[in-house]
Order: structure tokens, then sequence, then C-alpha cells
């Protein structure tokens, strides 16, 4: 049995860091306030005893050794959040790993393998985009240089922040053999909810692509352009994301117009430049790209009637995924033997068990995300279901350190 | 005659104050770079001989004396910028009717009554909005609490603002009695060149509405909430501008979207809320009342079917302007005898003499802009064109100040 109680302290004392009205955490990675979580979080892994590295892309880990040399259990998540974010995105998973860890010492419990509790860097990807930045870098999605000069929208590079909050430490740090990586996180979604359920057992994850779409047409003035010889990119981005939509509902997938910026963004100027993100995710591959195509056609033929320059450039690419058949079976015979009642699930989100699962057998457990609500301060998972998620992941951890 | 030569350096002066991209200005209201034009303006009037006069909020007067004790004539325009805006907007007109006084010194001509070149602050409305404040204060349309207290995107106010760049003179230093007001301005539309035209004799001004709309939803993942339940303010907004562009051709109004802002602005989040702008003119009021209405209910039944909440407020309003018979008749018979070819015009954009006209007999003088190009760095207007302008405005200042 975990205990709890240490868990909740822990859960809200970084529920203080980067707090934003009350219930919210504003925490993005590589900032003032991800630096002081990471130091209250290296603090309490080395008062553990863990011994603790951190890698060249700023990933920590807090190891428990084994008693084999053999490659270690993984388990962890992420501490940064969205802007305006919840308290429970990543940050239970890391803090739920260490408790974990925690109950294995505090009751003199050795496995066979070590484990090692992570903190993935900039998994958000709201400051630094793409998401899973860190973990992508691990399994070889991404290169360091490439991660290292990504830029926040003040045109700072991850690289020197990286190296401004203290973090940057050394490539030969990284996980290099897993023998296995399980990831506990919220759902993010209604579904574990709606149907009263405990646990989700996690057998994948949908494909997501990202693109920024910029269109140009002519800047000039408000009152004086007549209507007929305008090339207004505003006008031209409402008529395809209005298109868009309806072609969603047609291929079934997601669709999110979640980043907008306008030039120069004054009320009496007629747009120069309009650049919007395109978020789209279905669980299979064959319509999240027949979606892609249509798009890419709709773009082109409002931007060809109106005489407006388009261009579309993709910011990532994160096929489905599926997880590790005999992880999910162990999930799931430890929850049916404890009675909880579970089901299985895609992820509609992406994780670091995204990148990882990559190079080592992974999966993930959810716990139900109340009204489905997230990257949202009013983001919140009940107690009774962060406990329970512990506890399976205390028999799952344990049992696979042991193999 | 003007000089047109000096005209000319002080107008290449200006156009290294804030320079941009070789053709363009970037100038906002009570910037460094505003200031910096001003101590320049300001010195040139000192170093003529001019009583210089700072009021309140900022307007700068040069004064010529009359012989006798009248009301003056007052010419003038604006020297402040759009973001990456052009160099003859506003500046034209000032630094031509700081030519008109000078061409009167150098040659030793007396008139009748006073005459004063005034610079207006913040015409352009791009930093503090709305536009034409500080002439707005004068006519009476806005009291100088609110104007001081606008903010601009950083929640700078115009107050601390124009304090800072040490242009906060005396509510005593303000216009009071105008005899007449006329501004001479580049068209910043395409009529006088497409019709080969020299002058443009401006008859009025189209109404104006300026329009805030929020609209807000509900923040969630974009990978975890399914569409059916979402409350998505982006999609909806899209909806709306489409809708709105359709009603725009209808009412036969001008219609630009050109400010929009997204919170939180991640590509992975569905945005909370969407903010943006709309601009509408006509010619005639009731062509944008009548927009002005079928907006309002666009708004009210997309936001009704897709629950979310919409707000509209209003900006500013500027009716229709009808600028005074003699002034123009004036203009008209001066440019006739002269030779030069003109046609009456109405006014897209606003201008100072929108709310001087309001409390002094006021019209205006347009010269053609190149392919009607402004508020952008490509805004041009041929030295013929500023020749004619100019003294075409000597003329008519010299005929009003001796009335
Ligand atoms: N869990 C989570 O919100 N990850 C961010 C990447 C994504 O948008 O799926
Ligand atoms: N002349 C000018 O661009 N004025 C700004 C106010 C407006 O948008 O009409």
């Amino acid at each position: 049995e975990i205990d709890f109680n240490r868990f909740l302290a822990n859960l809200n004392n970084s529920s203080e860091i980067g707090k934003v009205y009350e219930t919210g955490l504003n925490r993005l990675a590589l900032t003032d306030e991800d630096k002081k979580m990471r130091d209250v979080f290296t603090e309490y892994l080395r008062n553990l005893g863990l011994s603790v590295r951190v890698d060249d892309v700023g990933n920590i880990y807090g190891r428990k050794e084994g008693e084999e040399n053999l490659a270690p259990v993984v388990v962890g998540s992420h501490l940064d959040t969205q802007p305006n974010g919840g308290r429970y995105d990543g940050i239970a998973g890391v803090l739920l790993g260490l408790e974990v860890i925690e109950t294995l010492l505090e009751n003199g419990i050795k496995t066979k393998r070590p484990i090692e509790v992570v903190n993935f860097t900039n998994e958000e990807g709201a400051r630094f985009s793409p998401p899973m930045m860190a973990s992508g870098v691990l399994s070889g999605e991404f290169t360091r240089d490439y991660v290292y000069s990504t830029k926040d929208k003040d045109g700072l590079s991850f690289g020197d922040e990286l190296e401004r909050i203290g973090y940057k430490g050394r490539k030969e740090n990284r996980l290099a053999e897993i023998h296995s990586y399980v990831e506990a996180h919220i759902e993010q979604g209604p579904i574990l909810a709606d149907e009263n359920l405990d646990v989700g057992i996690v057998t994948g994850i949908q494909g997501t692509s990202w693109f920024e779409i910029a269109v140009e047409g002519d800047s000039n003035h408000a009152g004086t352009t007549p209507m007929e010889v305008r090339r207004d990119p505003m006008l031209a981005v409402a008529e395809i994301i209005h298109r868009l939509e309806g072609l969603a509902k047609e291929k079934a997938v997601k669709l999110t117009i979640g980043k907008f910026l306008a030039e120069p963004n004054v009320p009496n100027v007629i747009p120069k430049k309009v650049k919007y993100t395109v978020d789209v995710r279905a669980d299979e591959n064959y319509l999240r790209e027949e979606f892609i195509e249509a798009m890419k056609e709709t773009v082109e033929a409002v931007s060809h009637d109106r005489a407006v320059n388009a261009e579309i450039h993709e910011l990532w690419e994160s096929p489905t995924v599926k997880f590790d058949e005999e992880i999910i079976k162990l999930i799931t015979d430890n929850s049916n033997a404890s009675g909880y009642k579970s089901r299985k699930i895609i992820s509609g989100a992406g994780h670091d068990a995204r990148y990882i699962n990559d190079i080592a057998p992974a999966a993930m457990i959810f716990m139900p995300s109340e009204a489905g609500i997230s990257h949202d301060i009013k983001e919140h998972t009940e107690e009774k279901y962060l406990n329970i998620c512990g506890n399976l992941l205390l028999k799952v951890i344990l049992e696979l350190a042991n193999k």
C-alpha cells in the first residue's frame, strides 16, 4: 500500500509552485517556476538516497538500485504544465512514481531490477513546440540540436533557457537501456468519468498531426480600400476554418485551431498575414491522412479563389501508437485482482510513453478526469482514483522489477 | 509658390525617424520615435520664430500672428504612424502646413488672421484606441480623463506615456476659437490614382463603427475532448466572420477584421476565448446601421447554436461627416484656377478634420496614393502631387486668413 497522505502532501506542495486562480498552475517548461519545481523534486530524490541524474535535455532521473545489474523499470511523466493548466496533468504520474519508490524503500522491499522515476522536460509543448520533445530525443525522434534551437514566442531558445535554469546535464546521463516503462496519467477526457470507472488501461495513443498554416494577402487601410480589390487573409482564413470544421465532421477526426496570430493586428488595417495552427487527431491513421489531404485541397482552393498565398507547414506528426501487450495484460490482471472497475481506452492526448514505446515496452494507466476537463484550471481528479492508481502502479512496477 | 525642396528635406528628415524596411515608418503615438519627431518639429517651429504651445493631450501648435486679434486659421494633421506604416499618412499634411507658413514668413506676407500649424496626438489609434483621440478632446467627443486612461497592449496608459516623453502640456494651450481648419492628406485609397487626377476635394468622411466581439467557450484538451461536447469559440468565430463577409456584401459596407486574439493561444488547447475587432464603414449611416443590426443577430444566432457566450462592445462610432461648403468651394475655385485635375471625394479614412469639423468650419485636400496603398510600408505619393497640394493649400490658407 502506498502512503497516500504522503503523496498528497507532495502533490499539494507542487500545486503551490506556479499557482494561478487557486486551482490552476502556470508552470511552463524551463521557466523559473519549472526550475523551482525541479529543485524541490531533485532535493526530495536526494533525501531518499536515490542517485540523481540530469541529462542533456533536462530530463531528471532518480534511481533505486536493484539486486542485479539489469535494465531498469522506469516510471514517470512530466512536471511542466500548460499556461493556466491543471495540477494533475503529468504531475500526478511523476509523484505517484516517486511514491511507489518511497513505499518500497520504506518497507525495505528489494527488487531484481533497478527502478527509476523520471521527469521528462517540456512534455506540454506549450512554450516550445512540439510536445514530448525530451522523450522524443531519447527515442531518436528529435535530435538534440533541433530541440535546443526551438524558440518560444519571445525568441528565447530551449537550449539557452535550459542552461539558464541550471538543468543542462550530460548526454551520458540519458536513459539508455530500459526494461519497461509505465506512466500513470489523468485521462484528460470524459470517458472514464462518464462510465463511472476507476481505472483506464491504455492500449495506445491516437495519431496526431500539427500544422501551421500562414495565409498572406495585402495589408491596406480599412476605410479606403474597396472590398473588391482587397486580398484579405483574415476573411480567407475564416472561410478555411469554417470549411475544415465540416471536413472534420465528415472524416470523424478531432480538429482544434488553438493558436492564431494576425499581423499587424490593428483594428483599421487589413491584415497582411494570418497564421494559425491545426491539431488533428484520429484513432486510425487513414482517417487523419484523409482529412489532411482534404484540408490541403481546401486551403489551396480558398486561397486560389481569393488570390491570397497560403503555406502549410507540418510542425509535428505522431502516428497511432500501440502499447506493449504484456504490460497491458499485467495492468489488467492486477486491476481485476484488486476489484477495480476498468476499461481499455485509447489515449486522445500524447504522452512521453508515446516515444519511450518506440525503444522499450511501454504502457499507461489512466485516472478519471472530472467532467473530462484538462489543460484548464478546472482540471480535477478525485483522491479516491489517485489512490487506486498509485496502488495499482505499485503492484505493476513491483512485478516488472522482479522479471 | 512653396519651396518644394525645403518641404522635401523636412519630409525626408521625418522619414528617418522610426524608419523600417527602407520606405516605411514605425512611429506609434507616444513612443520614443514619436518624441524624437516632436522634438525635431518643435525646434523647427521655434527657429522660424513661431510661438509654440503644447496642450494637455500633447497637441503641438506653432502660431504666426495676424494683423488683427482674430480667431486663427488652422492647418495641420498628425506625425504618428501605424506599425510598419507609411511616410506620408498625416506627415505630409503637417509638413505642408508648416511649409505654407514658412513661405509666408519668407516672403514677408502678412495676413489679417493668425495662422497655426498643428500636430495632433495619436491620430492613428494603433497604439491607443480609438483614433483621433486628441482632436476628439478638442471637440468635446472624448474627455481628457478617458483619453489619459486608455492603455496600450502592454498596459501602459496614454497619460503616463505622454508625461514620460515630456509632452503633457497645459489645458490653457488648447485651440480655443478656430476660424477655419484645412487638412491636406494622402487619399490612402485608389480613386484619384485610378482616375489620374491631381487633387481630391474632400466633401466629407464615411461613417465608421468599431466593435470588439469576445466569444467565450470551454478551454479543454485538443486530443481528449470529443467534438460533440466542445464549446469551441474559435470555430464559432470562423463561422461568424464568414457570415459577416456575406452580410457586408449584401449591405455594401466595408468590413475589416483587423485585430484577433485567442486565449490561451496554444496548439493543443481548445481556446477559452477569442476576441476580435470589427471595423465597418459606409458613406450612408443607414447602411452601416443596417449592417450592425444584422451583425448583432448573426453573432447572437451562431453563439446560441453553439452554446458559446458572445459579448459585443462598441469601441468607437463616428457617423458620416459633411465638411464646410464654403471652404469646399474655396478649394474647388483655387484648384480650377490653377488648372489642376480634381474631383469631389468622400474620405474612407477618419481624420482629425472629422472632429474639428464639429467645432469649426473644416475641409480637406487629398493627394493621390500610388495603387491606393496605405497603412503599409509601400505607401507612396508622387512628388508632383505633393507640390500641387502644397501650392493649393498656400492659396486656400492665404485666402481664409484674410477673411
Ligand atoms: N498529455 C498531454 O496533454 N500532452 C500534450 C501533447 C498532446 O497535445 O497530446
Ligand atoms: N487617416 C487614417 O488612417 N486615420 C485613422 C483612422 C481611421 O481608421 O480612419
